[in-house]
């Protein structure tokens, strides 16, 4: 076998064998297929799709790749997320308490990531003393006793999916639906959770810029767990807003908290109640409506928000901070933002306010960077909102006093305005499960 | 700038500006673009191809690349061929001197590649004493004095297309119209003619395998052509049979000087009479008609055999074998081929052809492979001929009496037979000027 023979069938839009997808991830894994060969076949892929089975099995050659968590002295059932990414999204920090709250076992592996604010990790370790670098069995002893866990992913996850990750965001072939796919699923797969709700952004500020796409993405990724037999459920949410007020690190848990207590926006309690809903019906196999009860009841009665404290605390975190969020250090420097406009905020370009709290320091430029984490974003107003000119729209938040021009000049750019009312899309969007496909 | 960038926009079916095009092959020649990048690029412009404008900046800077010859020191108009490859093409050693006959410069250089016979430059190295790699002082000597020359390719001229071309070769781009055209062109380009004649092969042996393809890609070469400045023509020649009975090297010579002689096949004849006269109209800047009286005069006349003769004695060949061809090394063994049935050959497949005379010895595996002069495929019977069970239809010609058995396998593979008369299709399909752009 040929790897210009896999590339030319691909690129004459021929479905590959398993033979030839196997040949393919093993040549990428053990480096005897070149990266201008992955990369032609990657821009061929790009053009030409593969179908659900070619995809599925491309998935199950990428998780089989390396190490694969073996998650059996766990009991019960365990359920996994995955965001497919967005700013200001802080759903794990409320979801998985929610769930553990509900009997539900979550092991969750996060990565730390390059992004314009820190990751799930990052958000976690602005808690002090929150240890996110546990052993296995310090992980699962959590699981076991507090119902879940946060913790960075060690080990070799899909290598596979690694290296072609690499090549795709330096060859413009990131923005393949297949491609997305089997890069998400094969980490899922490789975690070992029973059960998995995806969350599938779209809107300006997601990789889907229509829904049309994000369902097909939805499809893709629950037709892949289907093959892997592993229950999978997708919800495709809005992104054309950030969600909540919070964008950076630990004001993003202090909006987690607040979410917990009853407290948060409407636009991310919704997101997390869809999210938490699904997860709970799968893993106690009973109807969403009736799942979705019992995760209102668990926020409604601190119930979640008692799981997070424990989980926290028994990764060695000061669950003070939780209790009485004022303690968290403050940024040194503040900004106000004021509305330009008489009128109505008619859109936030998530993207843009990314990369504003990343030049005030929420997020990682290099692997090796430190995050500042009380630097972020805070907005007090929101697409949809009325405003008047001058009113503060948002808040900067930094150690960097050099970074708020900068920063300032990127946010400002990030907010449009109309002087007629908005109307806003629901926030969520649809729910994909097996029975769509 | 960035490649990534390019790649993306070439992936989007955007046209890329002057200056990309420069990054990029300014890229690929000093080596700061990996070659991911540039496998991802070659895929993309594959599926979305280049606008004539961008195949011709492509080429020009390709050409600009390496080396360039300088042909100022050959007086008067200089004038060039190109094939687009086929097996059995021996239309440069009957058309260079024919149009030098008729005081048409021709200073021709030659790669000698790998291919399954020769290259033109193996070809005249059959003739004993015929140097083909003169100084650039003697070949300008040669030109002047005697009208033309072929000389090997020797310098680094257009070092871009020479790793684009190794790179499509393994990453399955190369049937990419666009991308041969500036392959061809840049490198024709670099060689220096005021005009170019392009013969453009068409069917079963050739890479387009349609007459609709080979004239994209001939209109492509054309346009370049007047992109830079430069007369080129194009002739769309059948290659769905071998161009005359001969596949080797010194049993083309043969066939060659036969044709030179009146003696040669008709559509040998006919390839050559068109390619030529193009040439020389375009030299001359007289009508086609006029340029094909004259062509056939210096053929009838004799006046382009001995061109030839000229040409191979101011190389240093011995020019007593193009007198008297019987003097020629012949191959110690010869195998007859029979035909298996009554009726007419229907089919002759160029390309297995072709691969059976390599096998004999005619052609190089490696580099630096040896070519054995004398092997090769006389073929005594061509597509639409009536044949009988039992005529000989071919006759093997090698030094290596092994690879008969193996050699005649794939031509008897090669060779269909009806048992109804085939119609032939015009051996010249086509000519393109740049009026027909």
């Amino acid at each position: 076998m040929r790897m210009v023979d896999i590339i030319e069938k691909k690129k004459r839009a021929q479905q590959l064998t398993d033979e030839e997808l196997e040949f393919f991830t093993n040549g990428v894994a053990d480096k005897s297929i070149p990266d201008y060969q992955i990369a032609a076949f990657l821009m061929a892929v790009y053009f030409n799709g593969m179908t659900d089975r070619e995809t599925a099995r491309l998935t199950l050659l990428m998780a089989g790749s390396g190490d694969t968590a073996d998650l059996s002295s766990i009991n019960g059932y365990k359920v996994d997320k995955h965001s497919t990414g967005g700013v200001g999204d802080k759903t794990s920090l409320i979801v998985v308490p929610v769930v553990a709250s509900l009997g539900v076992k979550v092991a969750k592996m996060s990565g730390r990531g390059l992004g314009h604010t820190g990751g799930t990790i990052d958000k976690l370790e602005s808690i002090p003393g929150c240890n996110t670098s546990l052993s296995t069995d310090e992980f699962f002893k959590v699981v076991n006793e507090v119902g879940c866990s946060i913790v960075g992913q060690t080990g070799n996850f899909a290598p596979v999916d690694k290296k072609l990750y690499a090549l795709r965001d330096v060859t413009a072939t990131v923005d393949s639906i297949p491609l997305i796919a089997a890069s998400i699923m094969s980490k899922k797969l490789a975690s070992g959770a029973d059960g998995i709700v995806l969350d599938v952004k779209t809107g300006s500020g997601a990789f889907c810029k229509t829904e049309a796409e994000a369902e097909k993405l939805a499809k893709t990724m629950v037709a892949i767990g289907e093959h892997a037999g592993r229950d999978v459920r997708a919800v495709i949410s809005d992104m054309d807003r950030p969600l909540g007020h919070a964008v950076g690190n630990n004001i993003e848990v202090i909006e987690a908290v607040k979410t917990l207590l009853g407290e948060g926006t409407e636009d991310l309690r919704g997101v997390c109640i869809e999210l938490a809903s699904n997860m709970v019906a799968m893993a106690k196999k009973i109807s969403f409506e009736d799942s979705r009860k019992e995760v209102t009841a668990a926020i409604d009665e601190k119930k979640a928000f008692e799981s997070l404290c424990a989980m926290v605390k028994a990764q060695g975190g000061d669950e003070r901070f939780l209790r009485d969020t004022a303690l968290f250090e403050k940024a040194g420097f503040s900004h106000d933002i004021l509305s330009e406009a008489d009128g109505f905020i008619s859109g936030m370009d998530t993207y843009k306010i990314g990369v504003a709290a990343s030049l005030l320091g929420a997020g990682r430029e290099t692997k090796d960077s430190l995050i500042d984490f009380s630097a972020g974003i805070y907005m007090h107003k929101k697409t949809g909102d009325r405003v008047n000119k001058g009113d503060v729209i948002a808040t900067l938040l930094t150690n960097k006093q050099q970074s708020i021009a900068n920063a300032s000049d990127v946010f400002i750019s990030a907010v449009s305005y109309s002087s007629e009312p908005v109307k806003l899309q629901p926030i969520i969007k649809k729910r994909i499960t097996k029975e769509d496909l």
